[in-house]
């Protein structure tokens, strides 16, 4: 990552304070880099930002329609959820449809990060479960196609038919053969790629059609429509993913990945786009999305869903202001 | 901060998912590098790193003398603490002692970062309030330097007498005019200087002796003793001011600031060290101090408070390590 280029700012006292490096890349239809900053070749893990990819063998298998899953649970697939009850509820009757339970998952307990559940969880003397794990949508997605294969309980291990079957879809829509991979936070395996590689698989989901001839392009089509039909089930209140498509009135679908990855789906332009800030910070890659989707066209910068990321003024414990975020010079 | 270099990075899956640059020097007892990595002449805000400067015109003043303060109190006014029941208690009863009030602190309500503390304000419905800001023995500390000088109630105004009086130590430590300054997190100006000039004030305060002619070296010497002397006040249990002054027996003493900020001051050697990581990461500024201490020979790498924040495995929501943090190759 030699050649990550500055990006995002943070401003202090009339200077930049701190300052974080990434690569972004903007691919077209073809799957040619259109604009890159920093290092399209960049190996990077993608992180949370290819739940849509880990999701395609759920659909494209008719494990989804077998199931009779509806848009709500291949959005919750696709998210990066806050744990609030809405998210629970859901995966839990999805779960239960199945005949499976919360111990089948294999995405481990995590605390709701809903402020109101969290006090009241806290208050009520609960624990979180592994339906709170952010994840627990994508795990019951492996789950509905596990049994579709015939799979065992371990769905996790990279030689599991979920995971090879999720290995062959990344490395098809990502157009290169993944050269490692990572235990990711919700113990499922991650798959490497390059920045182009990234931005590559979000234009294909870009130009993918419901109408399509082939599986896994109308796959493609019915998770992006579930996530912009659902942008409250893909990550929660507050969050950047579920504020910003509602900004851009369910036409763009993005994603966040842990440790700065940011991704978003143009299906109108028919272009994908990629995001790593280098140093993995997330207030650097919600910026850096706001910035190349308004460069883009698709977000208003004075929208107060961009502004909260790119803009208003950072406010102290007294609320007064100290500084700002900003785009560095050169960057979208 | 274009010289930053490579530092610390994030390991997962057998690569670097994440990177962070800075900028680190050690300074001599003659205000010389000794060895610097990244830009030696970078301007950085060095935010709450240079608590123990922001107190020395307390001491050297007589005001603290007047006032009757002890070594916690000089501790609590160099500290970023987390607010537990140990340092809103010690710095109420110094606020009363005054016959002031929380209300005449300027440093805003801060949630207290102590868990079961917070706990127990969130169920008994408590609201911080100042006392629980982590920069309140600061504000005791110009509340203190106010009266004794006659200024007004707004302490954090750059003309007041506390905020001049601090200028001038800083600019005396640091060795060079401050170029600007910011608004800091507690409403205090926070007054920039070069990694260099932070550097060569840690030095400045590993030097000074108790027995000094000068007062600024005798206050200087009396606040690296009380932060030796209790590492608990600098910051709390589970932090790394406190924990890795222990693991050094008290003969190092080490203070960390918002924006990936980490100084050091080792008495024995006469020598400062200060860290800035360009993205403002606290996971790197803990990582890369850890690792300069051990690469002077005063902090064991193996000890848990080290190996706790760069070496012992990263691990996710089921306890499977999926990582680690390491220093960049070439870094300390």
């Amino acid at each position: 990552m030699a050649g990550a280029v500055p990006m995002v700012e943070v401003w202090r006292g009339g200077m930049a304070e701190s300052r974080h490096r990434g690569h972004a890349v903007i691919c077209d239809a073809t799957g040619a880099v259109v604009r890159a900053w920093g290092e399209p070749d960049a190996v990077i893990l993608p992180r949370s930002s290819v739940k849509m990819i880990q999701a395609l063998p759920l659909v494209e298998s008719g494990a989804a329609d077998a199931a009779g899953l509806g848009s709500e649970e291949l959005a919750l697939a696709c998210a990066s959820h806050e744990g609030a009850p809405m998210h629970v509820a859901r995966v839990a009757a999805w779960l239960d449809r199945l005949g499976l339970a919360e111990a089948d998952l294999r995405c481990g307990a995590q605390p709701t990060r809903d402020r109101a559940e969290r006090k009241r969880m806290l208050i009520a003397g609960e624990v979180p479960c592994q339906l709170h794990n952010n994840c627990s949508g994508k795990h019951a997605g492996f789950l509905t196609l596990s049994r579709h294969l015939g799979g065992g309980p371990d769905y996790n291990d990279t030689a599991h038919p979920v995971q090879r079957a999720v290995r062959a879809a990344f490395e098809d829509v990502t157009g290169m053969n993944s050269p490692r991979y990572g235990v990711d936070g919700c113990s499922a395996p991650n798959f490497a790629t390059t920045m182009h590689g990234l931005a590559r698989a979000m234009a294909f989901f870009a130009v993918a059609r419901p109408d399509a001839p082939d599986a896994r392009p109308r796959a493609a089509a019915r998770l992006v429509a579930a996530m912009l039909a659902h942008p409250d089930l893909v990550a929660g209140e507050g969050r950047a993913c579920t504020e910003l498509m509602r900004a851009m009135d369910g036409k763009v679908a993005v994603k966040t990945g842990a440790e700065g990855v940011f991704v978003a789906i143009l299906p109108a332009r028919r272009l994908g786009v990629a995001v790593k800030i280098e140093d993995g910070a997330t207030r650097a890659s919600e910026a850096a999305i706001v910035g190349l989707l308004a460069h883009l066209g698709v977000l208003d910068r004075d929208h107060p869903a961009a502004r909260k990321r790119l803009g208003d003024p950072i406010r102290n414990w007294r609320g007064i202001e100290t500084g700002e975020i900003r785009l560095a010079e050169g960057f979208a």
